[in-house]
């Protein structure tokens, strides 16, 4: 698996390859000349630079935190104290602290089934046994989730807005169905809000988070403004403070100070919400034009979803069918895409992940046109 | 001990307080106007720039590595390829992936005794059973070490140059007698460099990784440039390169791109050794300064280091006697300084760490006399 995806990467990067196959968002929409001024801004205040350059504390800086707190409480239908938000290096670095605090080899694990492969990876470090919970557009199968759950996982990771790998959201109803399972069950959720943000009409729905407290939230700037600062966070109940605490220090000591500073200076200068306009706004456009040219050129018997958020279109063959074999075809034609396997506890042979963030609009047109050619190549 | 250190942090945080117990670096020293012109420069390409803000490799930006590779040629006696040199989020997250690697709960794990306390800290939640090796001036104890390495410990921590906590050093033939011991056995050591650019009359001694080939180096930028930007870095063997990559991929995807970027333009400007020479110049003269006062206001049945690098010195006071009451004796005073029983696996608690880094000229200065005080309060 690790070699295959590692070839997949190589090969991303050959001339002339077309990729619809990373997790990357697009760096055309970062503003570059914003955090320029915010950095700009942090080293011109001599007292700041210095304490940004600094050793500092282990939850994150506190005006940041402060911010992050405020949004849960304007967007996320939630109020928290800044005391129970931690700062992380991206929020993959949370599903390692998650791992290191709850797993222990054996530990039962409930999970998407597709779920996110880097949070997958993430925990298996820790040896859980993952138990798949079908995820469809709509959300997870409320009734095997609920017998899962009296198979006491220690955890349940799931992304319930705009999901990695399948573009899937869960609905209103899904949400309060699965906080009520988890609110008479000893098990807790990771909630990924990964994607939330990027609600193409705004945020599509509340948190479980906001319906259920044994719930610890998840949430990332990678996607909005940029994921090489490596800002995530974890949102955490009161009992698990004192033990986050302990797990950052021990793991990496503190998130990178500089790039909190810049981008809690960033956050001052703008209003996030007219920020995320225009890259919504693009997002969904690159959409449209994917799944305008699906329908076009792929044939009938290939299903697809309309994501309402995100950078992911799931793309599902006929069952039975083999997406390894549409890939390769894809390759000799110079396409990149993520077979969906991967992203799978149980089956997912027939599946592909799209992503039509990174790619611009040319390519976006090209490389269907390669999908489609690959597709009748194969048949 | 969790709590004490907590509230040790809270009272150096208190009005008129003087800490001599953080191990954090002259925050004076920080070159702030160039790393803001680094920055501006990284912006100032805007192709660079999207690429700092974007997803980036696992391994680390390549010039970065390359510069790091070239500096162990040149001023570490040894050549090592860019490949095998891994970027962290500082040297913190190299202990955690290396505990996440190595360490099973029970494994033996040799470490210095005393020995660094944050990384103890990280090694310690993969539950090793930790095996002491006394460290005095001059290096550890070679006898005792050829017994340890006998018990099969899967690694071994140490610091060679201007220890944390004690300032002590290898000597030139302790580093060769630590290489040949190791070389004969199957224990792996974990060389931790953070303090070796600090040597204030340059580099005291080639690492042992320059001597033995189951040495794995970290190194920082956090002691000499900046620890808020969190760049760390580790040198692996050709054979644990696959694993590092899994491991950091499943822990954080990759460290900061964007402090990455800022630091590889900063090395680009500077001369990295005239960069260091007022720093180390700095540090040996508030070394002096806090040596002179001790010299002039301690009683001589208290002992004491002459540290030739780095941020430290390591008081004794005579074996049987207490360092904390001499530590709230100090606190009376407003002084905080570091119990040194912390620090190690067996005994220490006459022993008291002295940072004399961190604070300004007239604080050290103050600080002695309220230290001096503080003893003799005691007796």
């Amino acid at each position: 698996m690790d070699s295959f995806i590692m070839k997949l990467i190589a090969v991303s990067n050959e001339p002339g390859m077309i990729s619809f196959a990373t997790g990357l968002p697009d760096k055309r929409l970062f503003d570059t000349e914003g955090l320029a001024r915010a950095a700009a801004s942090v080293f011109n205040d001599k007292d700041l630079a210095k304490d940004a350059l600094q050793y500092s504390t282990i939850k994150g800086i506190l005006p940041l935190r402060k911010k992050i707190a405020a949004r849960c409480g304007k967007e996320m239908n939630f109020n928290v104290s800044e005391e129970n938000i931690f700062i992380t290096n991206g929020s993959q670095e949370c599903f390692d602290l998650l791992g290191k605090m709850f797993l222990d080899k054996g530990d039962g694990m409930a999970v998407d089934d597709p779920g996110y492969l880097g949070a997958l990876q993430s925990f298996s470090l820790y040896g859980p046994e993952f138990i798949g919970v079908p995820m469809s557009e709509g959300g997870p199968d409320a009734a095997i989730l609920k017998d899962v759950v009296k198979m006491h996982p220690k955890l349940y990771y799931s992304i319930p807005n705009h999901q990695n790998p399948s573009g899937f959201s869960y609905s209103e109803d899904k949400r309060k169905e699965v906080a009520e399972i988890l609110s008479s069950s000893d098990c807790i959720m990771v909630e990924d809000d990964a994607y939330g943000e990027l609600g193409y009409d705004g945020r599509i729905g509340p948190p479980v988070r906001s319906m259920c407290s044994n719930v610890i939230l998840t949430g990332s700037f990678s996607k909005t403004i940029s994921p090489g600062m490596r800002i995530g966070w974890m949102i955490v109940p009161d009992e698990m403070v004192d033990i986050t605490m302990k797990c950052i220090e021990s793991s990496s000591l503190h998130a990178n100070s500089f790039s909190q500073n810049v981008m809690d200076r960033f956050l001052n200068d703008i209003d996030l919400d007219a920020y995320l306009r225009p890259i919504r706004h693009e997002y969904k456009r690159k959409r449209d034009i994917m799944l305008d040219l699906l329908d076009d050129h792929l044939p009938p018997e290939l299903e697809w979803n309309r994501p309402d958020g995100g950078m992911f279109i799931w793309l599902r063959m006929k069952e039975g069918s083999d997406a390894m074999r549409l890939y390769e075809s894809a390759l000799r034609r110079k396409l990149v895409v993520m077979p969906g396997r991967p992203f799978h506890i149980n089956g997912g042979e027939n599946t592909i992940r799209l992503n039509f963030a990174t790619a611009g609009e040319e390519e976006i047109k090209e490389g269907v046109m390669r999908l489609a050619k690959a597709y009748r190549d194969l048949f």
